[in-house]
């Protein structure tokens, strides 16, 4: 069953008073509160929303991670997922990845005018079954209307506060000769998945985009090996290669890269040979990179490889003082060659 | 002189590789750091930015306030500021008036290929002034590029969080019959310096946006008359009118508003007249409404008066039991009226 008649049947959208959005929606007027009440409002319910006020008022007492991301993937409703899932995913892997589990979002939305209802009300939807997945609450928000043509149907941004784990010790100044890298899931599912659905590209596939929040397994995996785990990354735009280039650049190592111990599923080998792409360079929604002792790296390979999405986790290359600041590919046949960085982009808006 | 030539000559901007964005800028390599790092990260650098990392790590104890906003506002640098010190300003003002004293900011752009590198270094530069301004630090962020027409040269998304006043105990259930709504300065500068500027519809003016902090003389409130203050709110998109009708429909009590205490200035009446506009319903950007004890009512303004922006102030109204859910104006010459509610937008894209 699609994506789209699942969310019709489990939550059908209420009577509206337009079929799509109107700049009248981004006036903060009356059109303004009752799209809110209706949708936003009655979706994600919760005490703080029901306040009403400029800004939510949170008891917090700790170390927070504190991270913002806009999204503008293009389409907006894709094999796998929605931009509204999207963005609470993404956020809440940023936050994973530093250790922290997150709490409290904040959600704010740039509509086009003629954005369909419909399709706005699907990826309001989709956010509030994120959300639930994710355990957190959107506590304050904002919605901005934009003429047709000044925007493209709908960007949203979020940012979140999420407590870190106390035995989290992740930074790239932790970052040790011999450490082993680790990849938590077959690469390049979210890229190939979106440019399959891209005007002007499309191709037939079964593929799904890998959007899915990692706060759950990344917490487990800190709880277990607290301090020996040196970082944690998401390699989503750019690819894995974009983060290995990153952490090479930024901890002044080099890292030596097996291409045998990539993980990568048939179809999207075979797109991207299509395409002409290396998916080492194409993005990933719901994996991560992480960076750990050598010591404990094949106990946290099996608790990664127990987790339902982690079956093809891999060790996949490690940290070496040879080569500073390069990323070096041992391939397949035997040769060596340095990875090359990124410049600008593959395929813009894919997150 | 020109807000840009006091730009040109204060913080010049450094070599760059292109004139204008690119598609590239947006992938998360090469282009992407380049831009980072002379741009954002040069302007704004903390100890926060340097990290580097997916989420800015914080250290938090006590009651924060928690809120966020997009801005699209067109044009992108207008009489008397730019997109860049409006969403720090903005956020900033959502935070002050809930007690809250901004300390950290999340910043997220949309940018628009082909947008100029001149105007994109101008508004950093007015979003490191305005962080000076209001004290607080950019700790984490975010940089997307949609093709050119999917967006409009630029929006922003700005998240804060700041520490409630202890003091400060506000919201509608605390209003009260009697109370008395107070009004900081004159109506409608901002809505009618952008509307000067946009399009098809410029006219001269030497009039200037009132962006601008309101944390420091709302601090100063909450500490003096604490619990008295019963609810802050700032009048921005939808005007003061727009504010009223939240505050009457939220607490259920009525508004009496008098006109004759409506501070406004010549050239914004005249504008206002020459455009069919009431003032009530356009845009103000560094303005507040209070509502407070009728006991310290006569203070407050005295207070408020001594502040710089605050000379204008007055008792706009009061809270009452009558015509519960209305906002009825007391009119010049002697009439009644019920305030309409503004259904959609007069102007989109005020910010």
């Amino acid at each position: 069953m699609s994506k789209k008649l699942d969310f019709q049947l489990s939550c059908p959208m209420p009577e509206m008073d337009f079929d799509t959005i109107t700049i009248g929606h981004g006036g903060g007027g009356k059109l303004t509160q009752n799209l809110l009440k209706k949708g936003v409002f009655s979706l994600l319910d919760n005490e703080w929303l029901r306040e009403q006020d400029d800004a939510a008022t949170l008891s917090l007492n700790g170390s927070v991670a504190f991270s913002t991301d806009s999204f503008v993937v293009s389409p907006i409703i894709f094999p796998g997922g929605t931009i509204g899932d999207l963005a609470i995913n993404g956020t809440v892997n940023d936050m994973a990845v530093c250790g922290a589990r997150p709490s409290f979002l904040s959600l704010s939305f740039i509509l086009e005018e003629g954005l369909k209802m419909d399709d706005f009300w699907q990826i309001l939807v989709s956010i509030r079954e994120a959300c639930a997945e994710a355990g957190l609450k959107v506590v304050t928000g904002d919605t901005k209307v934009v003429e047709r043509g000044k925007g493209d149907q709908i960007f949203i941004n979020t940012t979140g506060i999420g407590y870190v784990h106390p035995k989290a010790k992740m930074g790239v100044k932790s970052i040790r000769e011999g450490d082993a890298i680790i990849l938590s899931g077959p690469l390049a599912r979210h890229g190939i998945a979106i440019m399959s659905k891209r005007k002007g590209l499309e191709f037939e596939t079964q593929l799904k985009s890998d959007t899915r929040p990692l706060h759950t397994i990344c917490n487990q995996l800190v709880d277990k090996f607290g301090d020996a785990i040196h970082l944690m990354r998401d390699p989503t735009r750019g690819g894995a290669a974009t983060v290995l280039h990153e952490i090479a650049g930024q901890s002044g190592f080099g890292i030596d890269l097996f291409e045998k111990n990539l993980p990568i599923d048939e179809e999207v080998a075979g797109a991207c040979e299509m395409l002409g792409l290396d998916p080492l360079f194409v993005a990933n929604e719901g994996l991560f990179i992480a960076v750990v002792d050598s010591a404990i790296a094949k106990q946290f390979l099996e608790t990664v490889k127990n987790w339902q999405f982690g079956k093809e986790a891999s060790i996949i290359g490690n940290i070496t003082e040879e080569h500073p600041r390069q990323v070096v590919l041992s391939s397949i046949i035997g040769g060596k060659r340095v990875l090359p960085q990124a410049s600008g982009e593959l395929l813009p808006r894919i997150c």
